[in-house]
């Protein structure tokens, strides 16, 4: 019986995407075990990656587009058609990194307040001028702050100042806003639902809102965080007035700058955390169903993993169905022990001589697959000895007497 | 049936003892099997550690004596004697770093040319004095390059220059060497064997001659190094001539300074690979009879590890009875996986994260814990692994089905 194993990784920031990930897993785990079948699962974020993972696992297609960029320039962008059996629903998926990330923002032009998501608008007509029956939309790696206002008004929704103007891109023009209106708004979004996936712990406002933290990593002084949180809490208090919607602390509101927020209230959208959407999309259950042991991985393991980290979200999932899980990290942190109460039964760093964080991203791809190797061949090297063992008793007791992992 | 370990660790240089590292990989099974049994065979050379441990192991007793140090100055220093039944014989154990080691020279005084091993001899000397039927000797960590000229001086051997006069001591005083007086050597080293744990690669005189490989290290500069150099090759000439022993490739001849050629040559001791003699005392033998699985550990892995270094002595050894090897290591180096042609199934990097070589030593007690702990849960996992796997087939017939380590 070949052994079957499921390799659900996340990607490791700055250096490898979680479908690297994946392969050097699998090649690490032929190594020892030529005949392990494996299935793969990228467990990617919203954020860069997310089209291209999603439409390859399901044999989808990609189509290029050119939308208006973060700054206003154009920029070659993409969404997908998820593949899927004939008569199912068409499906559309893309990511705001790809038309509004802040890779597409020049160094120095990293302005928040300016920036826009007008092209993230402009890629999800694209996917309603595909026939698209429903749209994923991944947040994620943003470089804007402006509550998702472009993407509205890409799609026909008119933000209004109080001179009846519209407003100009960027978040703080958010200051501005007097009133909205979504009669112009593009009539195919009332029948073609949006599914966002988005961390369920970004909020718009307040003092764990996107303008104070993640404003500096995106470029704004403090003074321009100020600002711009306050145009975010006049966005919100528009919002509430006019469209019925109490946006300030909505879970997932304040992802990707805010877009989370104006997909929502503007354009009909629902949130949702953002590994359910790539756990329904991946079949990760079907996928545990099938498995003997699982693999998952992370750049980092520590006290923080447990909460809302994809090794512990597979090995939550994993534990259901009784699978032993093994998470191969990058770096061990403070307290990560706490991750074996969280069903992972074991971790591995990657690490194999001392090195700066540098020099271990640069060779991350070799070392996951060394790691992978290695982990596979302890593994083994156990599922071999139980047998091996003298007990004096038959085989089928076994179980009973071998001590718990 | 509880698990058996074997945990048969090397020390890490500059960090653990190796006791030290079976204590901790000790541990670390024990938080993940508690009811193993578990039996530790601390691998030391013959170097600093080799006569504690021995003691440790068999219950023995140790007992202190003040010998002449290195440069002349009186030091505290201590011989063995082994535990054993009664009525077996009574086996001294000493090592030559605790009368003459590197680190009883002050930094200041480290002139191999005038170091003695006369200490030593001292110490050989207590132990006929303690009624030691048997005496072992660990060669290692030297500070000296006499050829063991004073530890034979101590036990009474003249060693005289032309005009009959005893040389002073340091190997340079070699130079002078014209002809060996054994008449006066004390009598009972003819019925008490000495046996010498020594590094059977370091040969006396020539290109790999203990002068020219560990003079510098030892302080020479690199016109001393020739003085010496020369000074052994007058020795072994001398030795050959008149006690009819050619020590000038002999293997171990160059062990500590060339103490291993005072020993065989002057007092009648026979030399060993260090191995060979603390695995005879550990009875690694009888305790791989009795184990499951393998423990072992080195400061690095790499392409040199089969060379008779400690993780593949052991490996090799427990290859014979059928056992799974695992080594824990500080670091892994180039072309590493050699080592799985040699008995060692699979071996895990004590590190965590990013680090100096200074920080890993630092952490190294608490690393090398961890790491057994995360060895040990993989392996549990996999032992839990085959009777989990809905095979469809009995349990006897897995063994077969399994995937080869």
């Amino acid at each position: 019986m070949a052994l079957r194993v499921l390799v659900a990784p996340s990607g490791f920031k700055e250096s490898l995407e979680a479908e690297q990930v994946a392969e050097c897993i699998e090649e690490g785990v032929l190594r020892v075990v030529p005949d392990a079948e494996i299935s793969k699962a990228p467990m990617v974020d919203g954020g860069e990656g997310f089209t291209k993972t999603l439409v390859n696992a399901t044999g989808g297609t990609l189509h290029e587009v050119t939308v208006t960029g973060p700054v206003g320039e154009p920029v070659e962008s993409y969404f997908g058609i998820l593949g899927g059996a004939e008569g199912t629903p068409r499906v559309a998926v893309l990511e705001m990194a790809a038309a509004a990330g802040l890779r597409l923002v020049p160094r120095d032009l990293r302005d928040p307040s300016g920036t826009t998501t007008y092209g993230v608008g402009e890629l999800i007509r694209a996917a309603l001028d595909a026939g698209a029956d429903c749209i994923l939309v991944g947040c994620g790696d943003s470089g804007t702050t402006d509550g998702g206002a472009g993407m509205a008004q890409a799609l026909g929704v008119r933000l209004l100042d109080r001179a009846g103007n519209e407003l100009d891109r960027g978040g703080a023009e958010l200051a501005r806003l007097d009133s909205v209106d979504l009669s112009g708004r593009d009539p195919r979004l009332d029948s073609v639902p949006i599914e966002v996936a988005c961390n369920w712990h970004n909020v718009l406002c307040g003092p764990r809102g996107v303008a104070r933290v993640f404003g500096p990593q995106k470029g704004a002084t403090p003074e321009a965080v100020e600002k711009l949180d306050a145009a975010l809490e006049n966005y919100a208090a528009v919002i509430r007035e006019q469209v019925g919607v109490d946006a300030r602390q909505m879970p997932g509101g304040g992802a990707s700058g805010g877009l989370g927020t104006g997909l929502q209230a503007l354009v009909g959208a629902t949130l949702h955390p953002r590994y359910e959407i790539v756990s329904r999309y991946l079949e990760i259950e079907s996928l545990l169903e099938k498995a003997d042991l699982v693999f998952t991985a992370e750049g980092g393991i520590d006290f923080q993993t447990p909460r809302g980290k994809i090794p512990v979200e597979i090995a939550r999932r994993a534990k259901r169905y009784g699978l032993p899980v093994v998470a191969i990290v990058g770096t061990v942190g403070k307290d990560a022990q706490i991750n074996h109460d969280h069903g992972i039964d074991a971790y591995v760093s990657i690490l194999q001589a001392p090195v700066t964080l540098d020099q271990a991203i640069e060779q991350a791809c070799d070392l996951v697959t060394v790691c992978a190797e290695d982990v596979m061949r302890l593994v083994m090297l156990g599922r071999e000895l139980a047998p091996a063992s003298p007990s004096g008793f038959g085989e089928e007791l076994r179980p009973e007497g071998a001590p718990a992992v």
